[in-house]
């Protein structure tokens, strides 16, 4: 029989129906990438390429001839920074602004075919310091309110590129996820007095049974409502409400989680698409005690369907205590030097 | 430059960046279906092979050898009517039930290769006596709080099965989207004392830009913030909560409608993946003067991506105002007889 459990942090339910991971398949599967060239010449993301995007905002290292990573504004940017914020109303019923914000690219690595969990702890490493740079130059601009950080793998998370790259998204909105998390966390501070997320990984902890691994500073579990099969969080033991404010000192420790997670689903279930995003608060209110960022990995096992679509329930074919379990599995089965974060003592 | 709009169902925002229509695409573009037989003596929903599904639970006409319109419980269903409502607590943080609830697919037609598009008034006409069928036996059951009927079509819509089918899905819960758009029109009938969709039709009708068709009982439309391109919704001029409760009388007229609707989506996209869902009321508040059932139509022209799943917020690469337009030339460039709904001076 499958259950409805309800997400703590958002209040939503979801169905989790392990039965119907056994359903047959009619539509025709979608085809493997082909092997990919460490160098593509009509790639723009490409060493050599840079002037077919627009000139870069950031990159590391910050002076020299070769870039290891390069954060430019995306050149199709769904947002731009000129415009003007004020909201207009249509009558009663419609409202709109301009298109302002940023949309920028971080491009991870100059090499066109290694993902994230091939590259090295220090590329990583790099990566993270990239994203917290732009963040945290972005929400000095007082007119955008939230800054999504997010990456799309493989061709079934919606990716159009297939360099290994991330994105940046600064609305000046809020983004209705994020005002659902907080309106959750707000009111259970209000009611408890403590930070959901602080609760609910000391409940985790206490529990074991969804905890992939720990290390000093993070813990990787899949979370009680998941909503796709091997969804995985990656959250910080102590709490920080923005990404912007973490301490830089812990990004290293961060590279490793979160390549060997990675690299554990990689291996686990044969590079599946996924997307990632940071979830973090909102720019103008970093210090609050409610919310508490953290990374979201969900692979892309099953397409969002109709019923999803309309009613926003999720449906998973998978309980997160066996994915918990069976990520574990994976990790030990890796050779030595493989994944050393996810097997320590969880 | 693009625009934010909010959606006034949901106060939610949304991206329009046509901009973005232009961007490169390295990843590989999904096969297109070979083309199907009328008959597939492997697929479950074909007849002869009835044997393979559960027995159905409705079917038209309702005796006789020959089915048109077949329904019966998902064989994989994510819920199930037996078992426990009673939601049960872990601690502050966790809570669940069991799975309960009904998961039904509709069989619309024998045939394995005729999509709603070129199917006949009169079969699509039955396919919506089920829908409300199924719906108005299964309200009964006071467990079942809110029902969802959608309807996924072609390999991007995350199909598992071609042969022409809908589901319905009934939950113990309200659905997070219909929770909002509740709450939204709630807040509405506070403040205003009118319908929201009523109110926005009325709109709708006098700009006159985003309506792409309009007969006695309906219109159609692109939406102010649509989530994606060609996004299109079917709305009952006259205030009806519950589709539960939409006269019979009319279900003629929205098969046309329907049927003449996807057409065009059909002709004008190419046989585009899609998803319907019809947005209805709870089960135990079906006259309300807030709510306002509807059809929303989807086509899955783009994936759900990274930022999409982090932040809520949908970027749509078209504007409304020129897919109705769009859709009304393709409209009228087909050949006599075919779509003259959409014909009709709007």
């Amino acid at each position: 029989m499958s259950e409805l459990r309800q997400d703590p942090t958002t209040r939503e339910w979801v169905i989790i129906a392990p039965e119907r991971a056994k359903r047959p398949q009619q539509a025709p599967k979608p085809r493997r990438a082909d092997r990919l060239p460490d160098w593509d010449g009509s790639c723009p993301f490409c060493p050599g390429n840079e002037s077919q995007t627009p000139p870069e905002v950031f990159r590391l290292p910050l002076s020299g001839q070769a870039w290891e990573v390069r954060v430019i504004p995306n050149r199709f940017a769904a947002l731009m920074p000129d415009g003007d914020i004020t909201r207009r109303e249509g009558g009663r019923i419609f409202r709109k602004m301009d298109g302002i914000g940023a949309h920028e690219v971080i491009i991870e690595t100059p090499s066109h075919n290694t993902p994230t969990a091939l590259m090295s702890y220090e590329q990583v490493q790099k990566v993270l310091i990239a994203y917290q740079e732009r963040y945290n130059t972005l929400k000095k601009n007082w007119q955008l309110k939230f800054i999504t950080i997010f990456k799309n793998h493989g061709q079934a998370s919606g990716t159009s590129l297939i360099h290994p790259h991330s994105q940046l998204v600064a609305t000046p909105v809020l983004a209705p996820y994020y005002h659902r998390r907080l309106d959750v966390a707000v009111r259970y501070y209000a009611d408890v007095g403590k930070c959901l997320y602080c609760d609910l990984l000391a409940e985790e902890l206490e529990k074991g049974e969804r905890i992939v691994a720990q290390t000093k500073e993070f813990v990787v579990l899949h979370p009680y409502a998941s909503r796709a099969p091997w969804e995985t969080w990656i959250i910080p033991k102590r709490h920080y409400a923005s990404f912007g404010l973490f301490p830089d000192e812990h990004l290293a420790e961060l590279a490793r989680v979160l390549k060997d997670t990675l690299l554990c689903l990689y291996r686990g279930l044969d590079n599946p698409a996924f997307n990632y995003m940071v979830n973090t608060t909102i720019t103008e209110d970093e210090e609050n005690p409610y919310y508490h960022w953290h990374i979201r990995i969900v692979p892309r096992l099953n397409l969002i369907a109709g019923f999803e679509m309309g009613s926003g329930i999720y449906i998973s074919t998978a309980l997160p205590e066996e994915t918990a379990s069976l990520m574990k599995q994976v990790a030990y089965s890796l050779p030595e030097g493989e994944c050393p974060t996810l097997k320590q003592k969880a």
